[in-house]
């Protein structure tokens, strides 16, 4: 099933840039990972913000918390999970 | 997989008596149904509040939004859906 | 570019049957022609909720107001527009 | 008598990972001897958050207070307390 | 034990007075008897609002949510119910 | 007359111990003093939370804010003031 | 002593003219009234709403429910009180 | 001096539908006027709501009620008014 | 014409006493410099509270903010301005 | 196509005042820039806050999201976009 993900991204301001480029280094692997699997099928950047609107695939709540958790930056962010089911207009 | 959620009923002041009840009887029968069949595992009362707090197992949202928007209150609830992991200190 | 668009949907409750099928049915017609161009990529039901999350498609907030407004049941809608980037992971 | 507790857990980033490590290790110790005992009988993830929602089983709110700011993670935590009553439609 | 509870009365505008003032009477008196009863030891008004602040005695939340739920004035409040504990500096 | 005051105590996590307990036996001790004289005739532990629910006596607001920014934890807290009335059906 | 008081008028939009004239009147007639007797040293209006921010002079709560409670316009009303205290820069 | 004005505007669904276009010319009128004043130097459609967001000029608040007091929907919205300086980076 | 001000005051509680005398006396002198030449009609302490509520006379926003933001408290203060207007009831 | 961001700064307070002023020096010379290009059409201050309300061109949200990014303060601030279509009031 799917799943909307609003994450919002909270690096402390004065994390020195190397272990923030690192962060966000290995995040970007993650996630890409996670995409090419198929897991990951849509993220968007909130313009103007440091936050993403993702919609990830797993076969449950489980499965989605052990991806969520995994991600480098996942001690900075503030994620809301919201259940999707499919649209009777959908075509 | 469960799914918590937090059901606010708002009927209007003004609904006839007969047709509340009714209403409230259809209700009771279709969540009862529902819970003998193990899809509805824990229903609690909010005190003080016409909500209640219940944990739903669905094989994913599409039946849980099935489920949900077939409750005879449903047009006059509001409802607030968390999906539930396993806690790695469940026993 | 893409828009994401959060709308939830407030009929009142003592609206004939009749006109609210009616408005439904409209509002379904008019969803699924702007799918079949393209410009309304992505609707998913939020589980629990008489509410969607769609990803539209506009040249500008112009076009995207005209196809909002236009909406059958706009009138009874609240919307929340968000502006979406690409995402600099996305692959 | 049940309290729903909504739990949200705020460890600051820069805590030595050792000593996260040891608070984490008490508070599941601690946790789940409550289970054992009966006193805690339901806990979940939230999913995608640092958080869970517990039903906890005490006499009274001092038994649950209690229990809660004894957790060892209770100086970093967020606590929402709901009592929980009998809902006439539970069987 | 002790429950905080904080009730906003939300009285439809064009209720007839006479059926309001029955309600209201009905309230008081059941209010009473419960406050005589030593069930309700504090009431307060919130100053420039229809709203009180209330303590109230309950052996747990199935007899609160008895008592709440039977005020003639339930169907029109907003209760916020808060569990309290012994506070260790209480003398 | 009453003050109706709602306090949550924010101490930072890296405290010492040592000053943490200072700073708290001097807060128990003002308030009990205030307690004996009749000032703050109660006062709640929110269950759950690092809070407190106060009823507090003052001949006006000028005496209850000196008397809550007296308050050794004063620093630390957040605090709601709502005053109160009497209220019609109490007895 | 001082209260700040916040109102917000809320007329149901389909209220007769003449009854809604005359409520404000009445309304105008006991605030000009209160302000004479310098009890209700201060009224301005929020620019934009039907709203006024007021300063009112009471003894106590009692007497400033009293006061709000008996506005013509008081069912239609939301209002805010917070208790002000001299502060200590004032001249 | 500017003033941002963020209006939201309610009409009742049940209004007739001749009713609202007669309120809504008149609108338009009234706010077409004071722009070609230059009183009213932008208005702009919030995406995806029956809303706007305005930057007016007034010579005080005085003004500023006055003009938007005087709109004809201004029963029917909901207005927040943000008093604007000149920005130091303005070129 | 005249602003109301709404000011929160949130000092590190680690800031050294002899820097926060400093700066609370520099803030003193400013803000009564400002009450004796009539600018600053009134302040008052929020009870309970490190705030203020104050009412400020200004010809503009620009002018109001030379005043705020030249405030030696201003870097450790949220404030919320609101417009006032003339009431039609003011005497 | 307008968007509309309104910027909230939150510098830290113990950040060294040179490296503020670099910041905020480089800031301004990024908007001007901007400004001139007439990308950045309006800038205001909000009155008593180190914040700004600007309307900002963009070719869409790509564009839009770059500008901002690459603000120096962008760090340190907190930015929420509404897009703007065309009112159909405007002259």
């Amino acid at each position: 099933m799917l799943f909307h993900c609003a994450m919002e991204v909270r690096l402390p301001p004065d994390m020195p840039k190397a272990e923030a480029d690192d962060i966000k280094a290995r995040e970007k692997a993650y996630a890409q990972d996670l995409m090419r699997k198929g897991k990951w099928p849509h993220i968007w950047r909130v313009a103007g913000r440091y936050a993403n609107i993702s919609i990830i695939e797993a076969a449950d709540a489980d499965e989605l918390h052990a991806m969520l958790s995994s991600l480098p930056l996942f001690p900075y962010m503030d994620i809301e999970v919201t259940p999707l089911a499919r649209h009777p207009s959908a075509i």
